[in-house]
């Protein structure tokens, strides 16, 4: 047996930091934070209304309820976001047994998932071992998600918040300066003032959503939920120069031209830098993922909408995007040039930190909840 | 719901050496290599002839065989081994197909286990992702086998080999001045005269194997085999001081000694250091589980008998002792005394080489497959 998908070590991979040092991901996760306590409501609802397991099927050893936390990554962010799954599971559950007089148990089995060069021995340690709260069993599954990562049919809630904006790969024509879709200095589409980039990476980006939906609608059971959050592009953004993302990757623009003239790195280090990171606006999503046909969005919402805004720091802005892209960096530009950049865009951030609130308060994170459809 | 066992972080705990440094379990477990191949044909024939699982809940996506290496600690031996299960089983399955002309596919979740601060980064960065040859889904779970670690009926395969000797914990008695069990400056029952050190050691083990043997018998389905390699005692040995253990551990013994008069550690901490392993006779082991009373013992050789034997180095004696113990060490006498320690060892090992090795030759591993009844 060949198990497809799981040779899929062509998938890029820059994990957060590990660990639970002051650049630590773990450290630097307030924001992502915020958006799993505005979406616990959701959650609860779309479980309590949405989730159609044949309890039966979970419970007195036959199986238990599989829920996976895809790109994961370390610190408690994960582990708040199953929490909060696995009580409205429970919730569901203890209102059923009520109403058909049994008392049947339920048994949780949470997989996390990340890169294999993620901190998985961070995750395990910082794991609520000593708590009651913890009322699962907690495996870890490293691999890509563009992959399959899970055997057929063993999953029951898949949680993917946050982590479906890192693209599979770049496209390649970005890099090609032969191409029309060739990026120059530019590091993202969104900065870019080249159609033929932007469609490439909605190529790019489709491409990697196709193979994310296949393994996930052969991993999920029928009746099973998938929660999605990502960044959004808003759907009536006609000027993609407006958006709040093209304003941040702006001033890392600078940064590294800054970097350039003074030596730091070349001029073609950054030619050949992209982020590979997308973000789509809700229509697009949807046409995806009718495509693929085995899921139902039940629910569709802009989480941003549900929370109260709150002003940025220089700290907060600078301290979650080293977390989240330090190793990006690093592993294009080296370990020496990252206190430059770091240096380099607090200070561009200091200087427009007024311009990015004004910008992230337009922000817009998409929710959404799939159900694989019962064949 | 909260999980039986899971809050099992009493359990003491020193994984092998990490990473592929010199001194790693990857670099050093070359013998214990020797025994999974001694103990590959072994295998076959009880996947072939004692495995019962009704193939129809694990194929067309109803359910994985579930396998768990139990105490995996990092490497390539942890691989040879559930590679082994997993062409035994597929060569099992191919035959049944032939005979029902069917064909029906299996797909594997292979479950990692080993304590939290196991390295389990290592493990994940080793799994072979670019090799064909890896045909299941990888998952990682981190805690004491002594306590739960899956759910209900969700494993067909148990694999805990070279682990078992690990106890969850010291007996207190050994530790205590006024017990009449207390160790003094011996580091092990199989070096120490005091029969009550002996019993005390025993009845943790007893108590750690009742846990062990409860929490399996939840986790395996009915019909599902558990492969155990543990070192043992010879079941005529009735001198203990005359069993290859005790010699090893004398050795120790006198390295510490010397560590002592030379002023490196004080006698304290000597007298407070006891090696947590035990060694059961075939008769121990049998007697416990069938105490347990939901195992039926298909298979129980000595596998020794069937290897040939191979002189020892002073580099293989050392690295392999070093990497499934220093970290034991290092809890207890702390980092900086371990140079000293080694070369103290090292040089105890040159000096008596042919001694160890007629002991070497002498020590049995115990082979046993255990049968899940089908309740």
């Amino acid at each position: 047996m060949e198990v497809e998908g799981i040779l899929n070590s062509a998938a890029e991979s820059y994990p957060m930091n590990g660990g639970d040092g002051p650049h630590s991901y773990t450290n630097n996760s307030a924001p992502q934070r915020r958006l799993i306590e505005a979406s616990k409501e959701l959650i609860i609802e779309a479980i309590e209304e949405k989730l159609e397991i044949d309890s039966s099927s979970c419970v007195n050893g036959s199986k238990a309820f599989g829920i996976a936390d895809l790109g994961c990554s370390v610190g408690n962010n994960t582990f708040i976001a199953v929490h909060n799954i696995i009580e409205a599971v429970e919730k569901k559950k203890a209102k059923k047994n009520d109403e058909s007089n049994s008392s049947s148990l339920l048994e949780f089995q949470v997989f996390f998932n990340d890169h294999s060069n993620n901190d998985f021995n961070s995750l395990f340690r910082s794991l609520p071992y000593n708590d009651s709260s913890r009322s699962y069993y907690a495996a870890a599954v490293a691999g890509s998600f563009y992959g399959r990562l899970f055997p057929n049919s063993t999953l029951h809630f898949v949680n993917c918040s946050f982590a479906l904006h890192w693209m599979s790969k770049l496209p390649k024509q970005i890099l090609d300066r032969n191409s029309s879709a060739w990026n120059g200095n530019r590091i993202h589409y969104t900065s870019s003032s080249n159609a033929k980039v932007h469609e490439a990476y909605a190529d790019e980006y489709k491409n990697g959503m196709k193979c994310f939906l296949k393994a996930r609608a052969q991993e999920i059971v029928g009746g099973g939920l998938m929660l999605i959050v990502v960044p959004a592009i808003p759907t009536n953004s006609n000027d993609m120069s407006q958006i709040p993302q093209a304003f941040s990757y702006g001033l890392l623009e600078s940064s590294f031209s800054e970097m350039v003239n003074l030596g730091y790195i070349s001029e073609e280090k950054v030619e050949t830098f992209n982020v590979p990171h997308y973000f789509p606006t809700s229509k697009e999503l949807e046409a995806i993922i009718k495509r693929n046909g085995n899921f139902s969005i039940e629910i569709m919402e802009i989480l941003s909408r549900k929370m109260k805004f709150i002003k940025s720091s220089v700290e907060i802005v600078v301290g979650t995007m080293r977390a989240a892209m330090e190793e990006l960096f690093r592993q294009h530009f080296g370990n020496e040039v990252l206190p430059h950049l770091f240096q380099s865009y607090t200070k561009k951030v200091e200087e427009n930190l007024d311009i990015l609130d004004l910008k992230f308060s337009q922000h817009e994170d998409l929710f959404l909840i799939l159900k694989r459809k019962i064949n």
